[in-house]
């Protein structure tokens, strides 16, 4: 773990007025307590020099102003999934946890919305929006363990984004604290509104530079009747690149739409001892949702428009069991993955649909000259692509090779239109990249908002955009 | 009309550098020539000092910050279909018309997307976007008239939201020119991407406030293969609130879900000769689309919803000719309000869907209370209704009630936990009421936005926002 040096206690006077703040049973201080809130999942760690359980948002309105009197850096923290380091506190000060903060406070089907907590972990509420007869859409695959304040940070999606969107365009309003300690009401209660400047966009994403969330009012969207799934099977890249813009240009949108490439292919069948068909040089496993009625005719759409591909093989599931062992191959991987290389770099890009036969080509070069072995799998749907360079972090010849690889792919992605991050966000792992991407005059005002939002710059300082010089 | 005094002359030298900028045949200065540049459809009018014609981003960049070095106000105009004054030149200055940056630059099926300049309207875009089998979500009842850059500079939707989402949910990214005269680029070309904060969804609802919109990357949906029309006749308007409510818990969700009040049916009936049920006391249009194979199962559940009000009539088209006759109603209206009070006030407000039935009983009682006949119709989908007081602008008297009356119908509105603008905007009509829907600190940091894009204050200043005391 790339570790920086453990932070100084706080001083004492700063460390009674917390106390006072984070009320009894709410603020850490000793380092071994503190630890475990020092990482996330991008094996960084630091030390925080106290850590706050969020209880409302009055208390955190208060530490905000405390903080921003005092020039103590705040970093919040839902529940550490995240892969960019953009919760680890690399400047020390204090981890605002949101993990308690998490109660459903209304779900309301009329009018299609929840209002939540930002501790309430994805998992939970899905669970309770189900009776309902609901869901929100973002689905990132630590579901069961990350929270909705997560989601909202780092505007993390999932395979259902192909056809129900990101968590900006299913939230409605926000509340938030924002640098100074003052408490904001964003957005509206309604699936329509226009009066002023769109901050609830603006603050999700923000990776908690800008605002801390305190309570998000969700978009909700009902439960499909019913799902059907499709494992397609090409010979190579191009095939399953093909297939994609055929099934993107045709009006039955996928619920899911992932991709493996042939070494992931090769990975799984290696290690999870899978059968796959001879020749199989890339796979897509398609969901089509919707209402019983008309399921079959949509999948037949999306399977005719998967020919296009010319695939070796088209298999459907007819049951439960069925779908369960085709989404066997899919759920392989990472296992697989982890046995081969504990230690991968996983990239997370995006390309134009239409470009991700060109791109995967190009990883392909890329890992020749590079002599690093490049696994890629992801939401094809949305050219959202996840990257892996399988390296032995021990190895310091491979890990200058990968370090001159991995900005290769940077520039090849920026080369095909593409963007630097889907939904892992950027935090610490991808903030000396960004600007390659963002223009410069954008990159200036980003950094001028973010001055207004906290002026004295204790919010989570130089996550998300690059450091100023 | 209301009209400020004619502005006074351009001092020469100004004038020669913008007829520089602007290029031949593209800068009117004459007061004749500038009137018609003068107003929108909110009855408003002040005439401009100059009209300058946007040919292409480097003349938009040069003419912002020759305005930017001169204090020069710069108002950005479509084609001048707006409701609410906002590129009503009210501080003279120069109107920056895009409606001769008409193109469209790509049609991209693969990617669903379409890159267009400002000034194509949306009528001719989907004209365009037809052939290929996609469609742009937003359609404003002026479709055929205004601008896809006036869509996104008010967040116009329109009937289709309700199931589509408004042009925040269907922009990928944006280029613009800030008030500085910076070119900036915003967004991504691709359907997911987190780097950097939202600029694109920032812009989009600014009313030209914080920069001008020089070119626009749309989200396309592909068009659906079939459309089934009823309308559902109840006998009061709290039969048709309950049914939205069922037909929004459902899992079917419309792609038009239109609503007309006891007034507005009387008055379609009284001066359109249109026959309607006997004791039509609200109506609901509604619409469902999707694939063939699945669309009488689909109209089958949201008729059954659409049931749980005790409609008094449900009748359902089954030709083109009927579904043309069915809506014969709801297009009636808008004839038939400006025969009867050619002055109307229209008002575009939002509730929660389950409110509007509490919303519509307050209109009634507030219409008595202070004697002004109210008419609603509206998307009932979004619980987006537009509120027409039905005045005479001559009698002095009414004028004072209706003022009086609106004032109390936006506090019934927040009351309700709704906004004042669903998709018309604020500009000059709604600034003096909008801090009783923003929270003081969100309006706060709006203004401090607002300096970050445009500090010397050029860009259609004191539209949308309230005048700084």
């Amino acid at each position: 773990m790339n570790t920086v040096p453990p932070a100084t206690e706080l001083p004492r006077a700063l460390r009674e007025r917390l106390a006072a703040i984070a009320g009894p049973g709410n603020l850490l201080t000793a380092p071994a307590d503190c630890w475990p809130y020092g990482y996330d999942n991008s094996r960084r760690h630091a030390l925080p020099q106290a850590v706050v359980f969020a209880t409302d948002e009055d208390q955190v309105a208060a530490l905000a102003q405390l903080c921003h009197d005092t020039g103590t850096v705040l970093t919040a923290r839902g529940r550490g999934t995240g892969t960019s380091g953009a919760t680890v506190p690399d400047h020390g000060g204090v981890v605002l946890s949101f993990e308690r903060m998490d109660r459903i406070l209304r779900i309301d089907p009329d009018n299609r919305l929840a209002v939540v907590q930002p501790g309430v972990t994805n998992g939970a509420l899905q669970q309770a929006l189900a009776a309902s007869g609901f869901f929100w859409p973002p689905d990132p695959s630590s579901a069961a363990t990350c929270t909705i304040g997560g989601n909202l940070a780092y505007n993390s999606a999932g395979p259902r984004a192909v056809k129900y969107g990101t968590p900006r365009d299913n939230t409605l309003g926000l509340r938030a604290v924002d640098g100074r300690g003052r408490v904001l009401r964003t957005g509206v209660k309604t699936t329509k509104g226009v009066v002023g400047y769109d901050l609830t966009r603006l603050l999700i994403g923000s990776e908690g530079t800008l605002g801390l969330i305190t309570e998000a009012t969700l978009r909700l969207t009902p439960l499909p009747e019913t799902k059907r799934t499709l494992r397609v099977t090409y010979g190579d890249i191009h095939g399953a690149a093909a297939a994609v813009s055929a099934i993107m240009a045709q009006p039955i949108t996928p619920c899911a739409l992932e991709f493996m490439d042939a070494r992931a292919l090769e990975m799984v069948s290696r290690y999870a001892g899978l059968e796959l068909p001879a020749g199989a040089g890339a796979l897509l496993m398609i969901e089509v949702d919707g209402p019983e009625a008309g399921i079959e005719a949509a999948l037949e759409a999306v399977a005719e428009a998967a020919r296009a591909g010319e695939p070796i093989e088209l298999r459907r599931a007819n049951s439960a069991a069925e779908v369960a062992a085709l989404w066997k191959t899919r759920k392989a991987l990472s296992p697989a993955l982890r046995h081969v290389a504990p230690k991968k770099i996983n990239e997370d890009v995006v390309v134009p649909v239409s470009r991700m036969g060109a791109f995967i080509d190009g990883l392909d070069r890329l890992g020749r000259e590079h002599a690093i072995t490049i696994v890629n799998f992801g939401h094809a749907g949305n050219g959202n692509i996840h990257v892996n360079l399988l390296i032995d972090p021990d190895d310091p010849d491979e890990v200058a090779r990968a370090a001159t690889c991995l900005d290769a792919v940077f520039a090849l992605v920026i080369g095909l239109d593409g963007t630097l991050s889907g939904e892992h966000g950027v935090g610490l792992e991808k903030r000396d990249f960004v600007d390659r991407e963002l223009d410069p005059v954008a990159l200036a005002l980003m950094r001028e908002i973010k001055q207004v939002f906290d002026p004295a710059g204790i919010l989570n300082p130089d996550k998300g955009l690059p450091p100023v010089d």
